[in-house]
Parts: structure tokens; sequence; C-alpha cells
């Protein structure tokens, strides 16, 4: 856990993939397609915590869903990558753009398909119940399952790790911490 | 538990946050935006049995959604209070409104922002799969998870503590019990 | 459960609640009201079983869908009653209607309201998630959750309990069996 | 499980059930009857690598769904066959067409139904949630739930049996493997 906290430590930027790891991987379909998904509202409020926290947000998935776009809207998430073929390539174009290196950079993934941008990152993060090649190769595997509060714990790990997260709770646990 | 009992035997007030605690804590997207939650029937008899024994029931969630406006209409809540930002403000208008003083009230939550109003409240109850820095600070965690139960036992619990449970069974129990 | 399966033997008609059996007991909701609910495919083909061995079938509730009119008509369920407040009440005019004894019937429910109607039965049937108070009074509990298969395991152990499993599975068993 | 390797090894067509298999079993009915169902992402990438691999796919299911067209469109399996009685008449009317035999078609199903088709198959597989007395009579039980990953379960299975997943994992997994 110590590699995971000093690789966590070093993170500017954070991306996450959707289906699997903000949803709990169900696709649902009606006679129009798919139609939507269901996200966690306790990964939604680690997600503002780790922005708030001073690290850039990002979505990079395979898939396309207005669903998604209507979540990103919601949460105030811009970089939000759909429909992608090549996530690896998706990553090295927003260190370019920001000006970071890989080892600022983190992935939370929970397929293979996930594994180039896994281990290109600085920091790999996968579910519970990610797939088990995945799970075998990331820093960090949370506790909870994907659409579970997941992507939360990874936030929480994050901030932990870069001394942030007391601050970021202070304002709530004010006399009691 | 003997403490969790005391107080919950002194409310008169029972407050409830919606994602995480009434539904299983999944906010669902379609391309229109949010567009249903899943309540639990076990807790909308619970909430029934609460209010038949005298207590007063009130909804203060940070969200907003018709859906939940819908559910609050079919169980009979009118003090529902959505898009709060400070829940322990709405608490505090709530008890000058009743007359009661912070003892009497009660708040269920399942995520750090609850914090405040949890720890103002005379009786604090969180879920089975709340945050874990909550499940730590409240006077009550529910066996079952948000949306599967969660808060009806939290209302059998209110019941019992002020010794009205057995007469909302009663009328079920008949010559069984 | 030689006792359950005595009782089971006796059955010539058997109900079942809805929300928390034939359901896992979420309420969905929408801006329009409750939208859809979620039946459970090993349940529907219990259902069907069950009636191919002559067991009349009930489905007695205390809410009011749509979606469960076209779940019935689907199942080919006809004795479909909704928004009951007395579900022992409707029990009786079954019997009468049928010319049946009490202990010929059976109900499964999930919580305490169920409580007068099943133990106004021969035969009581709960869920592995049904309320506690509920699963201290019954003759059989499933090992199976509400909407995850309760039901249909309380087809099977009827159907066996009667000597008519087998003679059910023979067409799928084949020289397997 | 060495005997079920070597049935897998055989494998030129992998036909897969609908609901309990590729979902988790749950029917959802609106007003307007069957409306959506859940499938998973991890099956949608494991039926592709199958598919990727040299195995023909067939979807052989008792109902009928809009919803499944459209997730079938969306894997590209044109091979589905819907509102099926008969389901090992079906098989065999495939084996045809394909110039196969019965030991190199396989079929994934969770209840009692599956059961002709099942046993008439060279590899008969089942969920972890199927029904009991499937889950006797096949040679794979996965450890995952129907419609969380049990299908790609399987599928992972069989490319390894035919020595092939490592081909399929290369191009994710690189220098890391």
């Amino acid at each position: 856990m110590n590699r995971a906290r000093n690789r966590a430590a070093q993170l500017k930027l954070m991306a996450f993939d959707v289906d699997g790891v903000l949803t709990d991987g169900t696709i649902w379909y009606s006679a129009e397609g798919e139609v939507f998904k269901g996200f966690s509202t306790l990964d939604g409020h680690g997600l503002k915590m780790l922005r708030d926290g001073g690290i850039e947000l990002a979505i990079i998935t395979g898939r396309h869903s207005k669903a998604l776009e209507k979540r990103c809207e919601n949460l105030g998430i811009t970089r939000l990558h759909q429909g992608v073929e090549d996530k690896r390539a998706v990553l090295e174009t927003l260190l370019a753009e920001l000006g970071l290196e890989a080892a600022q950079a983190g992935y939370m993934g929970d397929d293979v398909v996930d594994l180039p941008i896994l281990t290109a990152c600085g920091f790999a993060a996968t579910t519970a119940d990610g797939h088990a090649l995945v799970r075998e190769r990331v820093d960090y595997v949370s506790q909870r399952a994907g659409g579970r509060g997941a992507a939360r714990e990874v936030c929480d790990f994050i901030l932990d790790a870069q001394g942030k997260l007391a601050a970021q709770l202070a304002r709530y646990l004010g006399d009691t911490a």
C-alpha cells in the first residue's frame, strides 16, 4: 500500500472509465438502444472533493452515452472523452495539454482493454469486481464494487495520500473530528 | 446500544436523507437527466408506522428530484426539503417551527456531507454501506443497506425504543404474537 | 421441514404478494409516479409449473401497478387482486369461490402487514430478506431473496411436497435424470 | 475441470440463453410490457473476443425483446433466435447449417427448460445463481452471477481451453504480461 500511496501522492490528473467503474457494468437497453446509466452518489461527492483538492478530472470511455453527458454536466466534469478506441493515446494528448508527465496521471478501469492505459499511468486502480487480470496488475483495488462507491474510495485514497483529505473533511467534521 | 435506545426514545422528529438511505445510492441518468429513483417497500411501511406512532417525518436532501416528490406524495410526507446546501440550518428551522430541541430530532444520512446535521441531532443513524467516517460517528448503523430496508430498521428501532412497536404490530400479530 | 412439507402437500391455491416477493422490494418512481417493476424469470417458470401441477394461482397485493398487470397477462395469471387493504378478506372470498378450506391455501409475503393472511393460511412462506418478524412466523423461508428466485423456490417446494415435481421436470431431464 | 476444458477445446459454436445468463434474470415491466434489459459490459467484451477467436456465436432464447435485438446489433451478433419453444431443435438446425457436430457446440443456460439443449451439447455451462438442477448437470458453473460477468467467464474459459486467450490478451498486456 505504501507504493500505491507514493504513486497516488504524485497525481495531478485522475481519469476514470465509466461502465463497470462509475457504474456497476450494466448496459441498459430498450427498443431505442442504450437508455440510461446508474451512477453512485458516493462517487459523485468523491469526484467533487478530488477536483476541489486540485486534481484535474477526466473521463475516458470506449462507449458513447447521452446519460453520461448529463451526469458529467451535473458533476461539472468537462474533460469527457467518449467512443475512444485508444485510451492511452487520449491520455497522452491530455498529458501534453496539461504539461504533465505520465507519473502525474492515474486511471481507474475494470477490464483488459484498460490495461494499456493503466500500465502507462503513474497510478492504476480497479474495482473489487474488475476482471481478475486487471486486479492483478494495478496499484489499488477498491473494496467496493463498480457503481457502489469504488471510485469514491479511490478519490479518498488519493486525497489522503496527498495529505488533503483532512482539509476536505474539516468542513464536515468540525469539533467532532 | 443502550445509549442509542435512550437517544431514540426522546425523538419527536425523524428526518432522512434520500440517495444512499431511502435508495441504494444509485443516481439514474438518461439523455434527459436524472429519471427515476428506487425506493424500498419495507422502508415505506416503516415510515408510515413511525408517523402513526406520533413522530414527525421530514426529508432533507441535497439533490432535487420529481421522482422523490411522487414517492413523498405516495407516503404522505409533506416536510420535503430538496436542493438543500446546509442541512443543519434546515433542521434548526424545523426545530423552531415544531418547538422542539435538538435532542428530540434524529437524522439518517450516509455520507460525510451529512456529518454536520448528524452531529447536531439527538439521534444519528446510517446504513450498512454508508461512508466509513459516518459509520464511526453515529448512534445506530443499520444491518441492511440503503434502499434495502435500512430506514425501516431505524423506524422499528425508534418505535421499539419508545415502547410503541408492539402496539403498531398488534394489529398484524393478533393472537400469534 | 417435515411440517412445512405436510402443509404444502395440502395446497390447492397458492397466493403471492408482489413487492418484496415477486420483486426485490424496490418501488421505482419517475416524475410520473411508479413506472416499472422487476420480476424474476426463474419465478415466472415456477408459477407456470405450479399451475400446470393443478394449483390455482393468485396475486394479492396492497399496491396497484400497470406493470404488474402486464406481467400477469404474460404469465396467464387471472386472479389478480390489487390495492387490497385486507388481504385475509380476499383470501376468504377466494376460498369460498373455489370451495376450499384455509388449510388448502398458501400465501407468500414479506412484511408485517402480511401476517394476518399468512397466519390464516395452511402454508405460509417468506423470502430470505423478508422482515424478521415474518421470517420467525412462517412455515418456509426461501434461501433466495425476493425477486431473485424466492417464489420459484416455493413453487418447487410445493410441487415436490405434492409428489409432482419429478413429472414437471421429466420433460426437461429426459434420460439424464 | 479437465473434462470441461477438453470439451470446451472442441467448440466451434457457442450459444447463450439471455434472461438469467446475459442478464441477472430480472424481467422489467412497465405499463407497456417488457421495457428494457440490463446486459454486462464484461460479457460484451468476452463475446467479441470469442468471435475474434473464431467461435460462432448464437443467442437462443424463449422470450422476445426489442432490447435484446439492439444489444445484439451493438455486439454484431446475427444468429439471434427469439421466442424459441424447442431450443434443442434450433441447435440442430444451426449444426446442420454450419456443418458441425453436437460435440462442437456449447450452450449456457440457467433454468430447467435449458436442460434438453444443455445435455445435447458438447459443452454445457451455467451461472453461479442458475437453478440447482442445472448447476448439478453442466460442465462449467461460473463464479459470477448472470448479468454480472458469468458469460465473460465462460468466454475466457473457452478461449483458454483452445489456447487462444493469450493471443487475445497480448494486444492489451504488451510487455507487462
